[in-house]
């Protein structure tokens, strides 16, 4: 009812000053916002939240209590991208709509449908003198930081990509993520070359606290994407958000990119363990945003989804029940759980504390033996190929049967429903925090997202 | 953009104000609502309106259109249960907490966990002095509209509340929807006893523009509900919608229940073709009522669904693609095209026309075929049994058959995905359309809705 008390006073107080309304024309806010952050939740579809709530929810109250991500919601966004891709986006289309504000054809980063660069909100921030920062879980030069940051008419040339962000002139001041195989190659040490050009290097979480918060600042913290929230103590995209922040703070204002990078890349898999723990490491992240808005009321942040991936349901075949409990005790990624049965024996014991030491049925475990089986032989029979014939065929691999025979499971016993590895067309929902979060309310096209952030971008 | 222009507005409005503010505290409307029109659509998840957006969108242009539901809509809504029922509720619970404001358990109509009768919005209403109807395309004794009028421990007994509508004192000037084998009973007669109460009856859709707006009216137009848009003409929850309005506009104000029912039933039978119909015909009662609330400043709209049904995805099976453009040419049900092949030879022309005349893969019709062929084998089966054997076991439905392999070849066609033929847990999207709207706005449980018309009813 706070809402509804609020709203009658908004409107009793419109009322009370309608007199003066005529005469102020311009914009005007009592706390300009010098400072924006973008936080882009990868294929957070609408279900990804509400998930969230169930799965956070204290099981010791008889109330559901009300996430982070409930408290903000301020409207829904539209996804599709260009006429010639339809109305399924991919994350690059999808992101070059939240970063620059054009539709694009699927893999175009911040390309328009000609192939021409468009600028992005990161670009016009630094242009304006402001810092910017980018913090992700997967690699950095992955496709939605590579939106904000540079140019690419493919997605896919992540070396080429990574080479722009210092061939085309490095725009951001803190970068923070995982690449070290696309920033250190054989060819080429970019990570020597932002050094060079004036940047701190980490590689390890633990020197996020330690950093000279003057200096410009470049973190890898992996090959590729970090490790899934599960497996690397949690936390991890607070830290580098909060170093991100100390190092961006100045007078002209920043703008900043967050992205909950893997909730998309759980999705993908189909894994609802690890897309509710990468959930709680984005609302850890989105807590402390909130926080640190109310201290710096000249923040503005905004969170979206790019696009809704796995067409993820909470309910399935018809039984009229969502059960995430079980996900509340799982320790460690489902994926490593599959490692872990791949590397030893499958017994009862060891299939139920993979699982959260959930009661299993008998044909639990026969499904994840012979899943082991089946992959095993065929990965001897992969062995049996010549080199010329093994190249035709991806490798076989255990671990992916098992992991896969592991979340059927889940779902089972959560009864999650999903219906595709890929994404899906439907609405994704909006967050605002700060003075200006009228701005995103209501449904919003995707574009929209990028010309409200250019507008307080250019405001102040 | 028009949001973000008008959000600086009235932020600049708000601050050039903002010493008035404090002198202001009882809040006051310019215009003060005194009509509420409560829109339930059923099983309306977020990705039936992102569907009928694509859907409805005119392939002409290049753009993709915003429809009625895109204008309005303020946020979304949580639709849980009472914690005994878990986290996905049902029509009851879900039209209880919408109508009352109380979370109970699946199947209840309007009483609490103890099963004690809770108030609803539209017998405060009456109790107020308003006048009120009820306008469904279910039958209209139906979870939704009895959880507005009536109090039940079960849904399913649908003779005991009819017969409350009579008994509890009738609490509605406008009743109009399905039912009649409810309502003209052997051990009873309603629609008789409706009468005698000084209610016109029509049983026609033909006299809804006939109807003496002065006299209460019970209009019952099918045995159950009724027929499905695409075989009805469609515009029948328009037309009784606005039969309804003339019947109810009186200077005390009026509470009326509009209930586009058949979202809900169309998603159970994962039928994409009469969810995007049944969405259609609420987007046209939208559209008039947007007109309405324009003429009549005084009355609030606001819709959200009771929960999500079928666990609708738009995309599946890993392929980036929704395509909606056959749907746009269905100008049957897919349930009479599924009889009208039950009738008939199925050919490669009998079915592409039913099917949109879309083109045929070979696989399809084998598959209609056969699907034709082992139904009537069942039957065949079924109807050697003896009578006492076949009591225990359902009749095998050739049209039913014939109804699931059509919705699989339009699944397949459109790419549509669904995880169940029961509810789902998701938050669904909130709209609202009148002076009052921000009453609705942000993440509301489906109790604040009830308790935002209360407030808004109990005002004015």
């Amino acid at each position: 009812m706070k809402k509804l008390l609020l709203s009658l006073a908004v409107a009793s107080f419109t009322l009370g000053c309608n007199a003066t309304s005529e005469t102020t024309k311009q914009p005007v806010t009592k706390t300009p916002v010098t400072n924006v952050i973008m936080i882009v939740a990868d294929g957070m579809g609408p279900a990804f939240p509400t998930a969230y709530r169930y799965y956070a929810d204290n099981p010791l109250t008889p109330n559901i209590e009300q996430t982070i991500f409930d408290k903000h919601l301020v409207g829904m966004s539209s996804t599709y991208p260009a006429q010639e891709s339809g109305r399924v986006t991919d994350s690059a289309a999808g992101a070059t709509a939240l970063a620059a504000g054009v539709k694009t054809y699927n893999s175009a980063i911040s390309v328009d449908v000609n192939k021409q660069p468009v600028e992005t909100v990161l670009q016009r921030a630094k242009a304006l003198g402001k810092k910017t920062g980018v913090v992700v879980t997967s690699q950095v030069n992955h496709a939605t930081p590579a939106a904000y940051i540079t140019h690419n008419e493919s997605r896919k040339n992540y070396n080429a990509i990574a080479d722009s962000y210092i061939d085309n002139g490095i725009n951001v001041d803190v970068l923070l993520g995982g690449g070290w195989q696309y920033f250190i190659r054989e060819d080429r040490n970019l990570v020597n070359e932002f050094k060079q050009a004036g940047f701190d290097y980490i590689d390890n979480f633990e020197l996020l606290s330690q950093t000279n918060s003057h200096n410009k600042l470049l973190g890898l913290f992996a090959d590729v994407g970090l490790p899934p929230a599960l497996d690397n103590g949690g936390g991890k995209l607070l830290e580098m958000t909060k170093t991100a922040l100390s190092h961006l703070e100045n007078p002209n204002g920043f703008f900043m990119l967050v992205e909950a990078s893997q909730v998309d890349w759980a999705a993908h898999s189909n894994d609802i363990n690890s897309a509710m723990a990468e959930m709680h490491d984005l609302a850890q992240t989105l807590a402390y945003l909130e926080s640190y808005v109310a201290s710096n009321p000249n923040t503005q942040v905004v969170l979206t989804a790019d696009h809704s991936t796995g067409g993820l349901t909470l309910a399935a075949k018809g039984e009229y029940r969502w059960s995430p409990e079980m996900l509340r005790e799982m320790k460690t990624s489902t994926s490593a759980a599959a490692q872990a049965l791949a590397d030893s024996e499958i017994t009862e014991t060891s299939l139920s504390a993979a699982l959260a030491n959930i009661t299993l049925e008998n044909k639990d475990i026969t499904n994840v033996i012979e899943a082991k089986e089946k992959a095993l032989s065929k990965l001897q029979a992969y062995l049996q190929l010549t080199p010329e014939q093994q190249k035709k065929q991806r490798k076989p691999s255990v671990k992916y049967a098992l992991y896969r025979a592991l979340n059927s499971i889940i779902d089972h016993n959560t009864n999650t429903g999903w219906t595709t590895s890929g994404h899906t067309a439907v609405d994704v929902p909006v967050y605002a925090i700060g003075a200006q979060s009228a701005i995103f309310e209501g449904l919003i096209d995707n574009t929209d997202v990028a010309k409200g952030v250019f507008t307080l971008i250019e405001k102040n």
